[in-house]
């Protein structure tokens, strides 16, 4: 089965938690061969601050086949511009916004 | 494109943090004329309490294209009639069957 | 009309307004006679500890008609092993994987 899910994060509190979920989802699919997945986070709130931090840093480092988002206007209330994000990581206007696109697309929802 | 979202509210906390999303959500819509967006807010919960405080009615008079529902069984546990609440807010029997309605008729979820 | 849900638990806080909204939703709907409500609750993260606790314990005894799963990987971190989970519960491998799963097969998604 093709699958695909948004890991949404609003509080940094959450980053680790998202971190393990996407760890441990990514380590068993890869031992199921008929599963393949689309995984994409999307980060908006005080959480923005994750990207600047080490546990966002690993988490987008260790994981090259998930997406990850910053909402633009979450960077611009914490005053981060897109060069201090971690390369990887695609700018979205408004992160909740792309949540209600992602649905609309087919993806599962989860808020760890 | 015709969108729908329904935010999830069961902490006063997260009062701030929807509001604040609403208004970066509305605010962009409106400058995008392809996209039209349906919000509906359902309130539970501890949570319930918001809309006899500031944060709720500033949130509810700000939005007047947003609908705002209340859970019944939150109101009785909190002691809450309905001429105290917001007179655009609608009282629905049970907030998490709302949210279950919602989503079959196609409303994306987002728990801020 | 047949509804499914699940709701999605992974802090041990949050137990006790899932039981409410269960509690709530199941007593609603029993009186709603053309309304059928298949329920399941996914349990990971440190809230797996919950079903060794008597707020899990109540829970699941109370509700018979509703589904618990267990995240595999959670009962791992915390050195759980399946007998000391209430005997309804069912353990799945991964609990994200579960709720990915669940809403592509139409269940409504609500983290309490």
């Amino acid at each position: 089965m093709r699958r695909k899910v948004v890991f949404h994060i609003d509080e940094i509190d959450q980053w680790q938690r998202t971190s393990q979920n996407i760890h441990n989802l990514c380590d068993y699919v890869a031992t199921v061969p008929e599963e393949q997945l689309q995984v994409i986070v999307v980060v908006n709130g005080d959480a923005i601050q994750g990207y600047l931090q080490a546990i966002g840093e690993q988490t987008v480092a260790q994981h090259p086949s998930v997406k990850f988002h910053a909402c633009h206007n979450a960077m611009q209330k914490h005053h981060i511009n897109g060069d201090q994000l971690p390369a990887a990581v695609q700018i979205v206007p408004v992160g909740v916004l792309d949540l209600i696109q992602l649905q609309a697309a087919g993806f599962a929802y989860i808020k760890p």
